[in-house]
């Protein structure tokens, strides 16, 4: 199976063009999501295509794509399933954003390796060890934040990794970092952003008295807390609830948001297109 | 523009035939959904085009796609919008869904003629007298009950409805009537089925202890609330609540799904598929 | 059947004292809510109280209960149930909140006398007429703007209007109206707050991409759109969704979110502590 | 701290005993949740009493309310924070479930200590065991049932168990057993109870093609399916998702239901009336 991802300028004729290449090499489309945006004309599409029957070799599938990407201006991106995003996961002092990815992995929900979880402190290190993930402890504080982002980003480059989750990783990444890897960077707010940007963001809700607390997984930009989001999650709180009970019951809208966003992503069903992000949910 | 809505057997190269077709005659796909179910092999679209710019005539346009239509062995439908569909309301006592649908249609949110309302009760004429649409009483209390069903029929024909709401129609409909109007009678039933079919669905949810209760909105046959589901709505309940609370919430979920599942419909964007729906969602 | 709500310091004792009052005039607790934040010693209650039986005159026992809640410091009310509070309801152009709050006072979910709609604009006085409740056209723009606010009052105070509803009325209020009628005005904000602040929330929501929209009902206070907040309401949006899709699917989660926010206030539920709302849901 | 829960006939005056009797040891009230059912004259209550200022010994406190109690015809319960109900987990195969009952109370959501993990199958051992938590295989299949159950109550009583929980764990119980622990054991049903009891609820839910599928989470009894309903979760389905999907979805709805289901019992916020559960939430 093969997945293809393309946003291009609108014009007429570019799902019958698509759809056409793939049948005339006898490729059958499972799944067509496509979405024009009629503000700005822009098209988005993402495809599923079954290829036990195609008549080339896939990677001739692949390579003879391009004269028609080329032809439509587009942006194309083909990944063949089933396959393992090279993953390293981001953490602090918090377990539960970890905790929930490294389940999924193992049932298969989130198709994910890890190759290693990386923390400026030293408190995940016994989950790591148990589930037997190299555990990288990177020192940051004070002077050391800048040898420390250096060092991250050696181990992502060493380890090849494609996708860089911060789970509830509590330090501000400077620009250099988040362009180097940019799209490949998803993050969890503990909040329905945009609402309460910035520190400790339950007290805050818990001070304007809302009625819902919220958790946002969105890319990572040099933007702090502004970077195309994936995804949301929501739960009704009361007014007898403390800013201890927000913070229990925000980690299950973190862990789910981000649990959605991860998946979206890795089965390639996000687009990003400026500061928002297509989502073609499934 | 025009909506096309197909169903048919899978078979390689439908999406690229259908948008081929659309783009010979310089079409625009507006937007594209597809659905392939792989188990049971059958294949369901519906398509937005943007037909301003056809190099023919619409009506030689969708003559035209019969050719393809029938070499797929498919059934399907175009629409030209904007249109109203032609719209009768079935009530008996209770306002809360007929005044829903009023409103949304004065909103322009459901593209609808109201050509009249059909009560077995007199309550609602005051609403329809209010709005100026014609309010037909029709008794149908015991022995009156297949006359009163020929004379709703009569009315559907005479006023050339293409589509009938039971907004909370309290009448088991015989079977020739479920028959002749198949695919045009959509009813909203004041439970989350197949949970608590029959009489007092609330009170057996009060009985049941359930901690949320719903509406289902679903396309009418003649086997008594298992048509299929075109949309649910579920609302969070409390062991206080009383079974007239379970009323007074569940009529907003009554509302909220009738509303949903009519403009879904209203806009194509339903197939019946044996006895469940697709919905592409909007 | 009689309503308390009192709010005072915490200290030993206080539902004892309160209970036992009830008690010893042979009046009999139907509900209790209390809460005590003990971030600030703070307690609150409500209380349903079946008064069929007192031993009592119901002004006696009202009166009596002031030695009690003098010696706790106490800020209380009562009121006699069943009860109808007179209603302004302000408007401009929009008419789906009007019409959802006209409606739940017919199917009595509402204990609400209308006793006018005023607007500054005409554009809803089709639908006054229709109910046969008064219509004030009240012109305020430009330098009319604060002869128009005195107009207003005046109409509330001469109207003797125990609540104002704010049902997508645009306009700024100003301080003093504010805080003549502190506490007596709910307004419906179509965003949910504290996110998007400010004009135009809808096209703010489409532009930073958010996967949930929403609406918050709170009081009004000087500063304006960071009142106590009753309750809010959230839907999830597509990226396919436009901003006037956006504006649709909010218009569900207003009425919503002001017709609870109203039954709380309305049936005493709800009690002002500083820029937080405790609300008693039902 | 100390949690009462209180179930009596109704009757005039029992809050103002209750708080009263509090109040005279110099208790303070931090929680009052009280309800009472008007359709059956019954009494539910549920309080947390601060006792750090008590003015008699706790265990003559306790004692001491018996009069009180007797004199309502009460069946009461007093519970000291903090504390851990002893624990068993019956799990099958999958692990989702244990999962997260493991993850909580890991991060002190669940105030459990778990005794012992019992599996009808070896495939959650190696959790078990990763855990350093015990692990007792039970065979039990074809005529090792009935052994297999006296096997597994006896774990129950050896180790003193308070609390065991059904985990997905596919067995029914023989009456003997669940009238043993009646009050005791806390299963999740993998479906929106009372839709699709019995096997396979997903492909249930499939083919009925409903638009929302969900979770519940109950007390056992020898009626299958049936006991009191503690907590329900649901989620959004589309056409387009398979049976598989309905499970991977479901998972989650699974999850977050008895987890929920969980917290309310082992802080005595359900009190079991017949066949329904009340459950002052927090």
């Amino acid at each position: 199976m093969l997945i293809l991802k393309l946003s291009c300028p609108d014009q007429h004729g570019i799902v019958a063009k698509i759809a056409s290449y793939i049948a005339s090499h006898n490729g059958n489309l499972l799944e067509f999501n496509q979405f024009t945006n009629t503000l700005d004309s822009k098209f988005f599409a993402r495809v599923e295509i079954d290829t036990s029957s195609l008549d080339v070799e896939l990677a001739s599938f692949i390579a003879g794509f391009a004269v028609l990407g080329e032809s439509l201006k587009a942006q194309w991106h083909f990944r063949e399933a089933p396959f393992k995003l090279r993953t390293a996961i981001l953490v602090t002092k918090t377990t539960h954003c970890l905790n929930e990815i490294l389940w999924r992995v193992s049932e298969n929900d989130l198709p994910l390796e890890i190759t290693s979880i990386i923390g400026n402190r030293a408190h995940c290190k016994t989950i790591a060890d148990k589930e037997g993930i190299p555990f990288h402890h990177v020192e940051m504080d004070g002077e050391l934040k800048n040898t420390g982002f250096e060092h991250i980003a050696k181990i992502l480059r060493d380890e090849h990794v494609q996708l860089g989750i911060l789970a509830r990783f509590m330090q501000i990444l400077p620009n250099w970092f988040c362009e180097e890897f940019s799209g490949k960077l998803i993050n969890i707010h503990h909040s329905f952003l945009p609402a309460f940007i910035g520190a400790n963001p339950y007290r805050q809700a818990y001070n304007r008295g809302v009625k819902l607390i919220g958790a946002t997984c969105h890319y990572v930009t040099s933007d702090l807390d502004a970077g195309p989001i994936i995804e949301q999650e929501v739960k009704r709180v009361l007014h007898s609830h403390s800013p201890q009970d927000l913070m229990r019951l925000g980690r299950d809208c973190e862990r789910i948001a981000l649990a959605r966003g991860i998946r979206y992503h890795a089965y390639d069903r996000t687009i990003i297109d400026g500061n928002r992000a297509i989502v073609f949910e499934d």
